[in-house]
């Protein structure tokens, strides 16, 4: 976030070596050297750090693992890397299954890497299989991204509480940082409770809808929509062109009535077609003008300085409940409580006070 | 609940007696005699039930002291008052200072007890002097409603933690059904989060805007307008008049993009002259239908269901929360952890670990 022209600037690509320019050859005949014992923390950030994608694949698989050792390993990973974290722009993009979120990401993409950007795209997405088939988990829906040197896609982790998801994943952007990405998207299905967890760890917020503002949008959970910077409404095209841009009026009529974000930004409305590739450039521009604004007025800085404190308070809390949760006098005694309260013979309050003298008097 | 008419039917109200026809003499006669020594918890239930105010209120003053007798006796008082309990509309009204939020709970509140209805008011804002002079604190601004004998206004708890404050206004609101009051107003200054915990005690959430789509707007916190049932344009009048007309339009075309409530219930907006006292028996009559639309679909009572859940677990987290933060060890380090977390030393969710296992270990 040095200068405003950052966001423009091409890196020093060098022609016909098709592979992020920061990976350098040593660095991955180090690894071919050393892949069959274990790496140790600072060989893990060495590599990348240097931008060897594929230890940071094998980090952030750490960082998703659940056992002892791994954990213990990625504590130390991702402390070192913080140092070299921090300058990416995270955009998060939310969009129900069937609104093109896969082809919007890749050709959205596909602009970013073209001008040199590397780009990340991870997943949040600890839902269920109705929703895994649409995202990251199909990743050959990217063709061209899954194939393009400057960015990097990472599935969705396997299936847990979406708490635990949701650090892992805020985890790995450390660690995409560090390995020199300028833009890392975080996909979420719109559909659940991932999407505040994603506000909460991006600085841009993207929301991709179609044009009817009808069926498509039962699946959007209320109060998505107030934590947009950007709708983007997709398959503007065609015999659809029309209504889009209909659509576009009545959503920016809409978000006039919402009262301003805290960054100061006023929400913005842009129709694309994706499949097409038309207006992905504007939609760009748009997510330029934001991280200009919000570089000039601090935001940026204060933000993520806000969330780094939400994230902390958020994992106590989380880990409190787990604990509480699994207690076996807890355990024991909810149901009955929670039945108590069903039947009004014991307020919601005092079935708690019950439980919680329970568990601190074991 | 029990049927559609029950919200215009009429209580058998004696003219010329201007009390709650459910105070009789004798209770208040047998208060009397007893008011010098304390009362017993049967004896405030006993009271509460049979329509007593002043033990009601004095209840309710038991339910927010902090004293140890007296949460015990609270506790006993509101136990027992919950199978009289459940009964009543609650309805939630928000609105920022200036919007004109006593002007319109007076009038529609006259409104309700002018068929015979008993209507509690009962607030939550436990946020700031600022504030304070808006709402119920003020108690002069309801005049009519304030010596209404149908009606009973009970101003906000003394400033506390907005957990502390909701839940015993939560518990409040037990004790006024108990007491039979058939309509009840939570009130918030629309400005912070306690219209989250309001908009989880309550069935019907009502927002009170004025026309601009300007100023007035800088205050309420983003997220609320997607809790509406009903958004009032208040102010309707006058040269105001086309302005609010044109706003409802607006509002209209917004709430229509957003995805459907839960109850299947599809938000309203309606303009209002609280002043004039000018389509007030409009916003009844939407509050009406939203009734029976609830009661038909079961989502009165599923929604209060969830909700006594939702308070049972709300009340855990924050009790296990205060009990973290509030211990000895923790406020030794937390300073330290949270300043290594702002300046890149520590990864939040390391910081938060780092604290769990201190906590856990003591």
């Amino acid at each position: 976030m040095g200068n405003n022209n950052k966001y423009n600037k091409t890196l020093n690509v060098q022609e016909g070596i098709n592979q992020p320019s920061s990976i350098n050859n040593e660095s991955i005949s180090k690894f071919k050297q050393i892949k069959k014992k274990s790496l140790t923390a600072d060989e893990y950030v060495k590599a990348i750090i240097s931008g060897d994608i594929t230890i940071l694949s094998k980090a952030i698989t750490i960082i998703e693992s659940s056992l002892a050792e791994h954990q213990e390993l990625a504590k130390d990973i991702i402390t070192k890397c913080l140092k070299y974290s921090g300058k990416s722009l995270r955009i998060g993009i939310t969009g129900v299954p069937g609104v093109g979120k896969s082809t919007f990401i890749e050709a959205i993409g596909k602009y970013v890497t073209s001008f040199g950007k590397k780009l990340a795209v991870l997943a949040i997405d600890p839902s269920s299989d109705i929703s895994k088939g649409s995202i990251l988990g199909d990743k050959t829906r990217m063709e061209e991204l899954s194939i393009d040197s400057f960015a990097y896609i990472r599935p969705s982790p396997a299936a847990g509480n979406l708490g635990g998801v949701a650090r892992k994943t805020r985890e790995s952007v450390i660690l995409c940082e560090a390995a020199g990405f300028d833009v890392i998207f975080i996909e979420t299905v719109g559909v659940g409770q991932s999407e505040i967890a994603v506000h909460s760890m991006v600085d841009f917020f993207l929301l991709l809808m179609l044009s009817g503002a009808g069926d498509e949008l039962q699946g959007i959970k209320r109060g998505i929509m107030e934590m947009a910077d950007l709708i983007v409404i997709n398959k503007a095209d065609g015999d659809n062109l029309q209504k889009a841009n209909s659509a576009k009026i009545q959503y920016e009529n809409a978000l006039h009535l919402f009262p301003p974000n805290d960054s100061g930004w006023i929400p913005k409305v842009q129709t694309c077609s994706a499949i097409n590739k038309i207006d992905i450039d504007k939609i760009w521009d748009i997510i330029n003008s934001y991280f200009k604004l919000i570089e000039s007025n601090d935001y940026y800085r204060k933000n993520r300085l806000n969330q780094s404190l939400y994230w902390m308070k958020q994992t106590i809390n989380e880990d409190l409940k787990n604990n509480f949760y699994s207690n076996e006098v807890i355990k024991a005694k909810i149901i009955e409580l929670e039945n108590s309260v069903i039947n009004n013979q014991l307020s919601s309050i005092e079935a708690a006070k019950i439980l919680i003298n329970l568990y601190f008097k074991k």
